[in-house]
């Protein structure tokens, strides 16, 4: 598959302007992309990985800000700009944006998460050129006009409102802000109702002005692409919008930093007319550079990361308790979280949970057997491979990685790092992650004494 | 791209069994994959679509039955079907099936809808015989045991529990009853709970034994996938299974007939205690043989089917109205639906909803303009050849195609028949289609002064 390699090929520049520099990350082969990495001066970073074989490229731009950038008075900001920015630019309207996208049948759309913000366009190869375009110019000449601001505050709420209406969703909210509280990474996402009301126009425009300069961003192309094409027209279109003038400006580090999540049996309970209860329970897991996230990766996979799994077999196939159920990670920069989901009819609360908890003390005590790691390495491994046809996927993995790590791994490193895992790691981590006391977050039409024995579960 | 070919090469089994006639449907170039069927004896469809250049493979099995095929009494009786054949066999175990494919990275689902049940599994192209052989031995030779149907029949309730709390989602199955009644193509795919409950293991069983012979199944596989090799495979799983037995049975032929739906002007609202109105509007659509079908794609595309349409303008970026709002059509063997769906709060249900039969209205007088024609042949037609690169799509093609149409066709037929769509025809369609009487399904909490208004829609 793919090698590491990291000679920096200094490149005169063509156009007698300030240099680029650029360096191959990964050489590809059989059917594994070559990611290769520019920094042009004004300090935007540009990483594409080339895969011939395919037809169609993924463009995004990541912005190194998300909601734990927000004040509590900012709340819901990234997110509310995240929208704003496909409002129109000098160049184009809103529905200039859109059409020019939908006219070549590509998919174009944005996300925004507790640490960056991505955009993405994903079209056939012979597109490419114009997906570039259009998200540099929606990415740097933003107009952020008063009205659209009115009109896209009405779109916001109702995303809200349609996520209040998920609890399978919004639960995962109710569980960060159990977790971490009225803090910067426990507060959604959307923001909430009163503080998207609040914000703004020239509150937003000042975090965008803050947030969007080149050296907060990253560009990421995949698929068929030409990597010297990219960087020539993201230079271009950036510099178009005066963007990269600091010529010795240097790309943000990643964020860094240790911190110990100190929350412990806290029991978070929203009371809704809804028909299942949506649970997670969960504690303390490990932030995203821990190098136990390996062993992190296969515990997971083993205890609710598939059909197979431990907690679907408990809970739902020889049981019946559950449709849903599986666990995961989360992983930030300084700390991270690992929950336990379950849908199940509120009479079965309490053995859905006794059940969870048990799988969750045993495998704390005794790890899993040598079958389950086996079983889950070769789960995470296979995933891992599938995963790279999809040039969505591989835009994410290289944009990711370049803002979060400022490194990239190959994918034989990674299925390295999966492989190398024992059951004694997975025991160890077990042992530290899986005993940190939980707390328990539920949306659903709980009986008073029913909340009420919900203590007993994170005791 | 491909070109249509249909010279059929009868081959001598060289196992010294009934002969096997193979066809090749479609020749690949350029990436786009080649298509071959071969009709085992037994009358088993086996379609494949082989594409060298990815490295995985999507097998699937499509049987001919789905909840239009229920008697009111057995009412989700293919889709509990569905769920018992991950339940064992008499080589494998629920959790067999699952740490099969679990252990190789696989993805493997099934999914009911009402003319169709479709069962596959993702790998990596060298573990295909693996998933062939756990896929057939599921559909051959399922045991249905009793323990195992009263477990799952507690999975299922959650499932739909589940979507009770998923108003956006359970909305369009509002709307089909609320257009179908209590029909066959009315019912939920799920069944109700009373049904659910009072399904036996016994008719299940039979319902089994009735709709899964192999001249109602059709196997497709795509990917890097060898012909010959998929059919030896499944033709040894089958008859391992002694499902092969009859030789003289021919496939079941797609299903036919045309209906008239003269549903029109019915209001249906579903009380619940949400933070948005969930609504679909609409009305006949096309059955999905129907030759206008490719003039309702670009129709439908134009109205709600991107960023730049007409509702989205509208409804969302002009006025903020709404987050989620789109349009759709379901075409069925012999009927079909057109809806535009939206979701808002409950003070803006009229807005949006006047805002909706507003645009009806006008395409169906005057059409759409040729760029808006333009922009949404380009949209599909981009979109047609985005999507494929995902060997689960491919295989969903294929397969749906035979049981459906009983035939394949190319891209490029595809392409050309959506870049053939002319503004008139589009507004032939228009003309026909969004001038029957529409219908209205809501979820929501509204007062019973704005319930009573909604019949002003559809009037």
């Amino acid at each position: 598959m793919t090698s590491r390699s990291s000679q920096a090929t200094a490149r005169p520049s063509t156009e007698g302007r300030a240099v680029a520099r650029t360096q191959t990350l990964l050489q590809g082969e059989n059917g594994v992309g070559t990611v290769r990495k520019t920094t042009l001066p004004g300090g935007l970073r540009v990483v594409t990985e080339t895969l011939p074989s395919v037809r169609s490229a993924t463009f995004g731009i990541w912005a190194h800000v998300g909601s734990r950038d927000e004040t509590p008075s900012l709340n819901g900001a990234t997110h509310y700009l995240e929208h704003l920015l496909f409002k129109g630019t000098e160049r184009r309207s809103a529905l200039d944006i859109s059409a020019a996208i939908d006219a070549v049948g590509g998919e174009m759309n944005a996300f925004t998460a507790k640490e960056y913000t991505c955009y993405y366009a994903r079209v056939l190869d012979t597109d490419l050129p114009l997906a570039i375009d259009v998200v540099c110019d929606m990415l740097t000449g933003s107009l952020i006009k008063p009205e659209d601001v009115e009109a896209e505050r009405g779109v916001i709420l109702e995303e809200i409102a349609m996520t209040e209406d998920d609890p399978g969703d919004c639960v995962h909210d109710l569980f960060a802000e159990t977790m971490l509280g009225d803090t910067p990474l426990g507060r959604p996402v959307l923001g909430t109702v009163d503080t998207v009301n609040a914000l703004t126009r020239d509150r937003i425009a000042r975090f965008y002005k803050k947030h969007y300069d080149p050296t907060h961003l990253v560009v990421a192309a995949a698929g068929n692409v030409d990597h010297a094409k990219v960087v020539r027209q993201v230079r271009r279109a950036f510099e178009r919008a005066g963007a990269l003038t600091r010529t010795d400006a240097t790309p943000i580090a990643p964020r860094d930093g240790a911190r110990t999540l100190r929350t412990a049996g806290r029991v978070e309970v929203l009371d809704r007319r809804t028909e299942q209860a949506h649970i997670v329970l969960g504690m303390p897991g490990l932030a995203r550079t821990d190098d136990r996230r390996w062993a992190l990766g296969v515990l997971n996979t083993a205890l609710g990361g598939g059909m197979s799994s431990r907690l679907f077999q408990e809970i739902r196939e020889k049981r019946g308790l559950a449709y849903s159920v599986y666990s995961y990670t989360s992983g930030f920069a300084d700390c991270g979280l690992f929950g336990v989901y379950a849908g199940c009819r509120p009479n079965q609360v309490h053995d859905v949970l006794k059940l969870c908890r048990d799988q969750l003390d045993q495998v704390a005590e005794r790890g899993l057997d040598d079958e389950e790691v086996g079983r889950a390495i070769g789960q995470l491994a296979g995933s891992t491979v599938l995963g790279l046809e999809d040039t969505g996927a591989l835009m994410n993995r290289i944009g990711k990685s370049e803002l979060c790590w400022g490194e990239q791994m190959s994918v034989d490193d990674m299925l390295a790092r999966i492989s190398a895992v024992t059951p004694d790691d997975v025991r160890a981590v077990a042992r530290d992650v899986l005993t940190r006391r939980p707390s328990l977050s539920v949306i659903g039409p709980l009986k008073d004494k029913q909340a009420a024995r919900l203590h007993d579960v994170v005791a």
